[in-house]
Protein backbone atom coordinates (compact mmCIF):
# COMPACT_ATOMS: atom_id res chain seq x y z
CA UNK A 1 0.00 0.00 0.00
CA UNK A 2 1.50 2.95 -0.92
CA UNK A 3 -0.73 5.37 1.50
CA UNK A 4 -0.38 3.24 4.48
CA UNK A 5 1.44 4.64 7.74
CA UNK A 6 4.66 3.63 8.72
CA UNK A 7 4.48 1.53 12.24
CA UNK A 8 7.12 2.89 14.99
CA UNK A 9 8.06 0.37 17.36
CA UNK A 10 9.63 2.19 19.71
CA UNK A 11 11.68 0.65 22.83
CA UNK A 12 14.52 2.15 25.32
CA UNK A 13 15.79 1.89 28.99
CA UNK A 14 13.59 3.20 31.65
CA UNK A 15 14.98 6.61 31.85
CA UNK A 16 16.30 6.88 28.32
CA UNK A 17 13.51 9.94 28.37
CA UNK A 18 11.65 7.94 25.10
CA UNK A 19 8.27 8.53 27.21
CA UNK A 20 9.51 12.52 26.89
CA UNK A 21 10.77 12.48 23.56
CA UNK A 22 7.43 10.74 22.15
CA UNK A 23 4.84 13.53 23.64
CA UNK A 24 7.11 15.84 22.38
CA UNK A 25 6.59 14.42 18.81
CA UNK A 26 2.98 13.92 19.00
CA UNK A 27 2.38 17.54 20.44
CA UNK A 28 4.99 18.99 17.44
CA UNK A 29 3.28 17.59 14.53
CA UNK A 30 -0.28 16.24 12.88
CA UNK A 31 0.55 12.38 11.56
CA UNK A 32 0.92 10.31 14.74
CA UNK A 33 -1.24 8.11 16.61
CA UNK A 34 -0.25 6.52 19.96
CA UNK A 35 -0.91 3.43 20.31
CA UNK A 36 -1.94 3.05 23.68
CA UNK A 37 -0.63 0.00 25.39
CA UNK A 38 -3.01 -2.31 28.02
CA UNK A 39 -1.39 -3.57 31.25
CA UNK A 40 -2.33 -5.12 34.64
CA UNK A 41 -0.11 -2.39 36.62
CA UNK A 42 -1.23 -0.09 38.81
CA UNK A 43 -1.20 3.64 37.69
CA UNK A 44 1.66 5.99 38.92
CA UNK A 45 0.53 9.04 39.82
CA UNK A 46 -0.83 11.32 37.53
CA UNK A 47 -1.11 8.71 35.07
CA UNK A 48 -4.79 8.60 33.54
CA UNK A 49 -6.84 5.76 31.80
CA UNK A 50 -7.06 5.41 28.34
CA UNK A 51 -4.29 7.83 27.80
CA UNK A 52 -1.60 6.54 29.18
CA UNK A 53 -2.53 3.07 29.47
CA UNK A 54 -5.81 0.94 29.21
CA UNK A 55 -5.55 -0.36 33.37
CA UNK A 56 -7.17 -3.71 33.11
CA UNK A 57 -7.08 -6.36 35.59
CA UNK A 58 -5.47 -9.50 35.47
CA UNK A 59 -8.99 -11.64 34.44
CA UNK A 60 -10.09 -8.74 31.99
CA UNK A 61 -6.56 -8.83 30.36
CA UNK A 62 -6.56 -12.55 30.05
CA UNK A 63 -9.63 -12.27 28.00
CA UNK A 64 -8.68 -9.96 25.73
CA UNK A 65 -5.84 -12.72 25.03
CA UNK A 66 -8.57 -15.11 24.89
CA UNK A 67 -10.37 -13.15 22.42
CA UNK A 68 -7.13 -12.43 20.29
CA UNK A 69 -8.00 -8.32 20.61
CA UNK A 70 -4.16 -8.00 21.22
CA UNK A 71 -1.43 -7.57 18.19
CA UNK A 72 1.38 -9.35 21.14
CA UNK A 73 1.38 -9.46 24.77
CA UNK A 74 4.28 -9.72 27.54
CA UNK A 75 5.10 -9.91 31.11
CA UNK A 76 7.06 -7.43 32.90
CA UNK A 77 7.95 -7.21 36.74
CA UNK A 78 4.70 -9.20 36.98
CA UNK A 79 2.32 -7.37 35.13
CA UNK A 80 0.65 -8.26 32.12
CA UNK A 81 1.79 -5.35 28.87
CA UNK A 82 -0.21 -5.81 25.15
CA UNK A 83 -1.40 -3.61 22.70
CA UNK A 84 -4.82 -3.24 21.34
CA UNK A 85 -5.02 -4.42 17.76
CA UNK A 86 -8.00 -2.90 16.29
CA UNK A 87 -6.49 0.68 16.72
CA UNK A 88 -3.00 0.23 15.51
CA UNK A 89 -4.65 -1.61 11.64
CA UNK A 90 -7.30 1.17 11.49
CA UNK A 91 -4.93 3.89 11.91
CA UNK A 92 -1.89 2.44 9.60
CA UNK A 93 -4.83 2.01 7.07
CA UNK A 94 -5.71 5.05 7.21
CA UNK A 95 -2.28 6.25 6.64
CA UNK A 96 -1.29 7.79 10.16
CA UNK A 97 2.56 6.81 11.38
CA UNK A 98 1.95 4.74 14.52
CA UNK A 99 3.98 4.84 17.38
CA UNK A 100 4.48 1.93 19.44
CA UNK A 101 5.65 2.39 22.81
CA UNK A 102 6.71 -1.51 23.78
CA UNK A 103 9.29 -3.07 25.81
CA UNK A 104 11.62 -5.39 23.50
CA UNK A 105 10.20 -8.69 24.23
CA UNK A 106 6.99 -7.10 22.60
CA UNK A 107 9.49 -5.43 19.95
CA UNK A 108 10.11 -8.69 18.44
CA UNK A 109 6.66 -10.06 18.60
CA UNK A 110 5.70 -7.17 16.68
CA UNK A 111 8.65 -7.60 13.71
CA UNK A 112 7.36 -11.14 13.38
CA UNK A 113 3.43 -10.36 12.54
CA UNK A 114 5.05 -7.22 10.68
CA UNK A 115 7.86 -7.21 8.88
CA UNK A 116 7.66 -3.42 7.82
CA UNK A 117 7.77 -2.46 11.36
CA UNK A 118 10.53 0.09 11.96
CA UNK A 119 12.24 -1.15 14.95
CA UNK A 120 13.74 2.50 17.06
CA UNK A 121 15.30 2.04 20.11
CA UNK A 122 16.00 5.01 22.26
CA UNK A 123 19.34 5.30 24.57
CA UNK A 124 20.63 8.03 26.98
CA UNK A 125 24.26 8.54 25.83
CA UNK A 126 25.77 6.56 28.86
CA UNK A 127 25.00 4.22 32.20
CA UNK A 128 25.77 6.72 34.47
CA UNK A 129 22.92 9.50 32.86
CA UNK A 130 20.61 6.64 33.04
CA UNK A 131 20.99 6.23 36.89
CA UNK A 132 21.10 9.97 37.14
CA UNK A 133 17.51 10.54 35.48
CA UNK A 134 15.90 7.67 36.83
CA UNK A 135 17.03 9.32 40.33
CA UNK A 136 16.25 12.60 39.51
CA UNK A 137 12.51 11.33 38.71
CA UNK A 138 12.51 11.68 42.78
CA UNK A 139 9.04 8.79 42.03
CA UNK A 140 10.63 5.82 42.94
CA UNK A 141 12.40 3.93 45.77
CA UNK A 142 16.34 2.76 45.15
CA UNK A 143 15.03 -0.62 44.89
CA UNK A 144 12.69 0.17 42.31
CA UNK A 145 15.67 2.04 41.13
CA UNK A 146 18.24 -0.84 40.74
CA UNK A 147 15.20 -2.90 39.33
CA UNK A 148 15.44 -0.78 36.47
CA UNK A 149 18.85 -0.96 36.07
CA UNK A 150 19.56 -4.26 35.99
CA UNK A 151 16.67 -4.69 33.49
CA UNK A 152 18.36 -2.15 31.92
CA UNK A 153 21.32 -4.62 31.78
CA UNK A 154 19.16 -7.20 30.48
CA UNK A 155 17.48 -5.25 27.76
CA UNK A 156 20.98 -3.66 26.19
CA UNK A 157 21.93 -7.45 25.51
CA UNK A 158 19.49 -7.51 23.07
CA UNK A 159 19.34 -3.89 21.65
CA UNK A 160 21.36 -4.93 18.44
CA UNK A 161 18.22 -6.45 17.31
CA UNK A 162 16.77 -2.59 16.49
CA UNK A 163 16.98 -1.42 13.47
CA UNK A 164 17.73 2.32 14.39
CA UNK A 165 19.38 3.69 17.57
CA UNK A 166 19.02 6.81 18.50
CA UNK A 167 20.72 8.90 21.57
CA UNK A 168 18.89 11.07 23.31
CA UNK A 169 21.37 13.83 24.99
CA UNK A 170 19.26 16.52 23.75
CA UNK A 171 15.38 16.18 23.68
CA UNK A 172 14.57 18.61 20.60
CA UNK A 173 17.13 16.90 18.72
CA UNK A 174 15.99 13.66 19.85
CA UNK A 175 12.95 14.40 18.46
CA UNK A 176 13.15 15.70 15.23
CA UNK A 177 15.92 13.01 14.67
CA UNK A 178 13.01 10.25 15.65
CA UNK A 179 10.63 12.36 12.81
CA UNK A 180 13.12 12.67 10.42
CA UNK A 181 13.70 8.66 10.62
CA UNK A 182 9.65 7.94 10.25
CA UNK A 183 9.26 10.00 7.28
CA UNK A 184 12.23 8.86 5.39
CA UNK A 185 10.09 5.53 5.99
CA UNK A 186 7.99 6.60 4.04
CA UNK A 187 10.27 6.57 1.15
CA UNK A 188 10.84 3.05 1.23
CA UNK A 189 10.25 1.04 -2.11
CA UNK A 190 7.90 -1.07 -0.63
CA UNK A 191 6.07 1.89 -0.33
CA UNK A 192 5.77 3.07 -3.28
CA UNK A 193 5.05 -0.53 -5.27
CA UNK A 194 1.69 0.92 -6.92
CA UNK A 195 3.88 4.06 -8.18
CA UNK A 196 6.73 2.13 -9.42
CA UNK A 197 4.37 -0.40 -11.53
CA UNK A 198 2.31 2.63 -13.24
CA UNK A 199 5.27 4.29 -14.50
CA UNK A 200 6.27 1.09 -15.76
CA UNK A 201 3.42 1.11 -17.73
CA UNK A 202 3.64 4.84 -18.76
CA UNK A 203 6.82 4.43 -19.47
CA UNK A 204 5.53 1.46 -22.63
CA UNK A 205 2.99 4.27 -24.13
CA UNK A 206 5.13 6.69 -24.47
CA UNK B 1 32.37 2.05 12.60
CA UNK B 2 29.94 4.09 14.55
CA UNK B 3 31.59 7.52 12.80
CA UNK B 4 31.98 6.19 9.06
CA UNK B 5 29.78 8.10 6.22
CA UNK B 6 26.94 7.28 4.52
CA UNK B 7 27.25 5.97 0.87
CA UNK B 8 24.23 7.09 -0.80
CA UNK B 9 24.07 5.24 -4.39
CA UNK B 10 21.82 7.83 -6.04
CA UNK B 11 20.07 6.55 -9.66
CA UNK B 12 16.72 7.70 -11.24
CA UNK B 13 15.42 8.14 -15.22
CA UNK B 14 17.73 10.89 -17.13
CA UNK B 15 15.46 13.71 -17.19
CA UNK B 16 14.07 13.05 -13.74
CA UNK B 17 16.27 16.14 -12.18
CA UNK B 18 18.76 13.99 -9.77
CA UNK B 19 21.57 16.12 -11.05
CA UNK B 20 19.73 19.24 -9.96
CA UNK B 21 18.96 17.72 -6.29
CA UNK B 22 22.43 16.44 -5.73
CA UNK B 23 23.99 19.85 -7.01
CA UNK B 24 21.70 21.62 -4.55
CA UNK B 25 22.00 19.36 -1.43
CA UNK B 26 25.93 19.63 -1.72
CA UNK B 27 25.78 23.63 -2.00
CA UNK B 28 23.14 23.45 1.23
CA UNK B 29 24.89 21.38 3.44
CA UNK B 30 28.54 20.51 4.57
CA UNK B 31 28.92 16.78 4.75
CA UNK B 32 28.53 15.43 1.71
CA UNK B 33 31.59 14.69 -0.42
CA UNK B 34 30.25 13.93 -4.06
CA UNK B 35 31.98 10.84 -6.22
CA UNK B 36 32.99 11.71 -9.40
CA UNK B 37 32.63 9.54 -12.19
CA UNK B 38 35.25 8.19 -15.22
CA UNK B 39 33.46 8.14 -18.35
CA UNK B 40 34.84 7.67 -22.05
CA UNK B 41 31.82 9.84 -23.43
CA UNK B 42 32.24 13.42 -25.17
CA UNK B 43 31.56 16.28 -22.43
CA UNK B 44 28.30 17.89 -22.88
CA UNK B 45 28.64 21.75 -23.31
CA UNK B 46 29.12 23.43 -19.73
CA UNK B 47 31.02 20.46 -18.50
CA UNK B 48 33.95 20.43 -16.72
CA UNK B 49 36.96 17.53 -16.33
CA UNK B 50 37.69 16.37 -12.86
CA UNK B 51 33.80 18.49 -11.56
CA UNK B 52 31.68 16.73 -13.86
CA UNK B 53 32.98 13.24 -14.70
CA UNK B 54 36.78 12.45 -15.11
CA UNK B 55 36.80 12.09 -19.51
CA UNK B 56 39.44 9.49 -19.98
CA UNK B 57 39.84 7.69 -23.48
CA UNK B 58 38.99 4.00 -23.72
CA UNK B 59 42.89 3.02 -23.64
CA UNK B 60 42.71 5.09 -20.11
CA UNK B 61 40.01 3.80 -18.59
CA UNK B 62 40.56 0.09 -19.39
CA UNK B 63 43.90 0.59 -17.94
CA UNK B 64 41.85 2.18 -14.45
CA UNK B 65 40.42 -1.21 -14.59
CA UNK B 66 43.20 -3.33 -15.29
CA UNK B 67 45.01 -1.73 -12.31
CA UNK B 68 41.39 -2.45 -10.08
CA UNK B 69 40.79 1.29 -9.71
CA UNK B 70 37.65 1.48 -9.93
CA UNK B 71 34.65 0.58 -7.12
CA UNK B 72 32.31 -0.54 -10.22
CA UNK B 73 32.15 0.08 -14.13
CA UNK B 74 29.41 -0.47 -16.77
CA UNK B 75 29.07 0.14 -20.53
CA UNK B 76 26.00 2.73 -21.06
CA UNK B 77 25.19 3.87 -24.37
CA UNK B 78 28.46 2.94 -25.83
CA UNK B 79 30.38 4.89 -23.24
CA UNK B 80 32.28 2.95 -20.20
CA UNK B 81 31.23 4.88 -16.83
CA UNK B 82 33.34 4.20 -13.45
CA UNK B 83 33.74 4.81 -9.99
CA UNK B 84 37.15 5.39 -8.81
CA UNK B 85 37.85 3.72 -5.38
CA UNK B 86 40.26 5.64 -3.37
CA UNK B 87 38.19 8.95 -2.96
CA UNK B 88 35.46 7.31 -2.07
CA UNK B 89 36.96 5.28 0.65
CA UNK B 90 38.65 8.13 2.24
CA UNK B 91 35.75 10.25 2.23
CA UNK B 92 33.58 7.80 4.03
CA UNK B 93 36.55 6.67 6.71
CA UNK B 94 37.13 10.55 7.11
CA UNK B 95 32.82 10.38 8.31
CA UNK B 96 31.40 12.14 5.11
CA UNK B 97 28.32 11.26 3.34
CA UNK B 98 29.39 10.24 -0.13
CA UNK B 99 27.13 10.74 -2.92
CA UNK B 100 27.80 8.35 -5.86
CA UNK B 101 25.32 9.58 -9.55
CA UNK B 102 25.59 5.85 -10.94
CA UNK B 103 22.90 4.09 -13.70
CA UNK B 104 21.24 0.95 -12.14
CA UNK B 105 23.82 -1.91 -13.45
CA UNK B 106 26.71 -0.20 -11.56
CA UNK B 107 24.38 0.65 -8.31
CA UNK B 108 23.83 -2.93 -8.27
CA UNK B 109 27.00 -3.99 -8.43
CA UNK B 110 28.55 -1.26 -5.54
CA UNK B 111 25.48 -3.16 -3.34
CA UNK B 112 27.38 -6.38 -3.76
CA UNK B 113 30.20 -4.82 -2.84
CA UNK B 114 29.19 -2.45 -0.07
CA UNK B 115 25.89 -4.08 1.64
CA UNK B 116 25.69 -0.86 3.63
CA UNK B 117 25.08 1.56 0.90
CA UNK B 118 22.27 3.10 0.33
CA UNK B 119 20.09 2.53 -2.96
CA UNK B 120 17.84 5.64 -3.77
CA UNK B 121 16.18 6.15 -6.77
CA UNK B 122 14.71 9.48 -8.13
CA UNK B 123 11.72 9.29 -10.34
CA UNK B 124 9.97 12.09 -11.93
CA UNK B 125 6.04 12.34 -11.36
CA UNK B 126 5.12 10.47 -14.11
CA UNK B 127 6.71 9.46 -18.15
CA UNK B 128 4.66 12.66 -19.26
CA UNK B 129 6.49 14.58 -17.34
CA UNK B 130 9.83 13.12 -17.86
CA UNK B 131 9.18 13.42 -21.58
CA UNK B 132 8.65 17.25 -20.94
CA UNK B 133 11.62 17.70 -19.00
CA UNK B 134 13.66 16.18 -21.63
CA UNK B 135 12.49 18.14 -24.49
CA UNK B 136 12.74 20.99 -22.13
CA UNK B 137 16.60 20.62 -21.85
CA UNK B 138 16.88 21.78 -25.37
CA UNK B 139 20.02 20.24 -25.80
CA UNK B 140 19.44 16.91 -27.23
CA UNK B 141 18.36 15.51 -30.61
CA UNK B 142 14.71 14.13 -31.04
CA UNK B 143 16.51 10.40 -31.17
CA UNK B 144 19.00 11.43 -28.28
CA UNK B 145 15.34 12.07 -26.19
CA UNK B 146 13.74 8.65 -27.74
CA UNK B 147 16.52 6.82 -26.66
CA UNK B 148 17.03 8.01 -23.34
CA UNK B 149 12.96 7.47 -22.90
CA UNK B 150 13.50 3.93 -24.20
CA UNK B 151 16.55 3.57 -21.86
CA UNK B 152 14.58 4.83 -18.58
CA UNK B 153 11.85 2.02 -19.87
CA UNK B 154 14.38 -0.77 -19.50
CA UNK B 155 15.15 1.27 -16.45
CA UNK B 156 12.17 1.48 -14.36
CA UNK B 157 12.07 -2.59 -15.01
CA UNK B 158 14.54 -2.36 -12.52
CA UNK B 159 13.80 0.67 -10.04
CA UNK B 160 12.20 -2.01 -7.50
CA UNK B 161 15.56 -3.26 -6.63
CA UNK B 162 16.23 -0.01 -4.46
CA UNK B 163 15.82 0.64 -0.84
CA UNK B 164 14.39 3.90 -1.36
CA UNK B 165 12.26 5.79 -3.79
CA UNK B 166 12.13 9.57 -3.87
CA UNK B 167 9.48 10.61 -6.46
CA UNK B 168 10.70 14.71 -7.51
CA UNK B 169 7.83 16.71 -8.20
CA UNK B 170 9.71 19.77 -6.25
CA UNK B 171 13.64 20.68 -6.34
CA UNK B 172 13.40 21.98 -2.90
CA UNK B 173 11.49 19.41 -1.32
CA UNK B 174 13.16 16.30 -2.62
CA UNK B 175 16.52 17.96 -1.59
CA UNK B 176 15.37 18.29 1.87
CA UNK B 177 13.46 14.91 1.93
CA UNK B 178 17.05 13.04 -0.14
CA UNK B 179 19.18 14.69 2.82
CA UNK B 180 16.89 13.61 6.36
CA UNK B 181 17.27 10.22 4.82
CA UNK B 182 20.39 9.86 4.07
CA UNK B 183 21.20 11.43 8.20
CA UNK B 184 18.61 8.93 9.43
CA UNK B 185 20.70 6.11 7.78
CA UNK B 186 23.99 7.31 10.52
CA UNK B 187 20.69 5.91 13.08
CA UNK B 188 21.13 2.53 11.77
CA UNK B 189 22.07 0.00 14.41
CA UNK B 190 24.89 -1.36 12.72
CA UNK B 191 26.19 2.60 12.60
CA UNK B 192 26.27 2.31 16.12
CA UNK B 193 27.36 -1.17 17.35
CA UNK B 194 30.81 0.49 19.07
CA UNK B 195 28.65 2.48 21.36
CA UNK B 196 25.99 -0.25 21.81
CA UNK B 197 29.16 -2.79 23.48
CA UNK B 198 29.77 0.46 25.60
CA UNK B 199 26.85 0.97 27.11
CA UNK B 200 26.23 -2.90 27.82
CA UNK B 201 29.85 -2.78 29.30
CA UNK B 202 28.90 0.08 31.30
CA UNK B 203 25.62 -1.37 32.55
CA UNK B 204 27.36 -4.42 33.99
CA UNK B 205 29.57 -1.58 36.13
CA UNK B 206 26.94 0.46 37.47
Amino acid sequence: MDNQGVLAVISGFSGSGKGTVMRALLEKYDNYALSVSATTRSPREGEIDGRDYFFRTREEFERMIDEKELLEYAQYVGNYYGTPKDYVMSNLQAGKDVLLEIEIQGALKIRESFPDAVLIFIAPPGAAELRRRLVGRNTESPETIEARLRRAEEEAQQMDEYDYLLINDNVDCCVKELHNLIQSMHMRMKNHLSFAEKIKEEMKQI
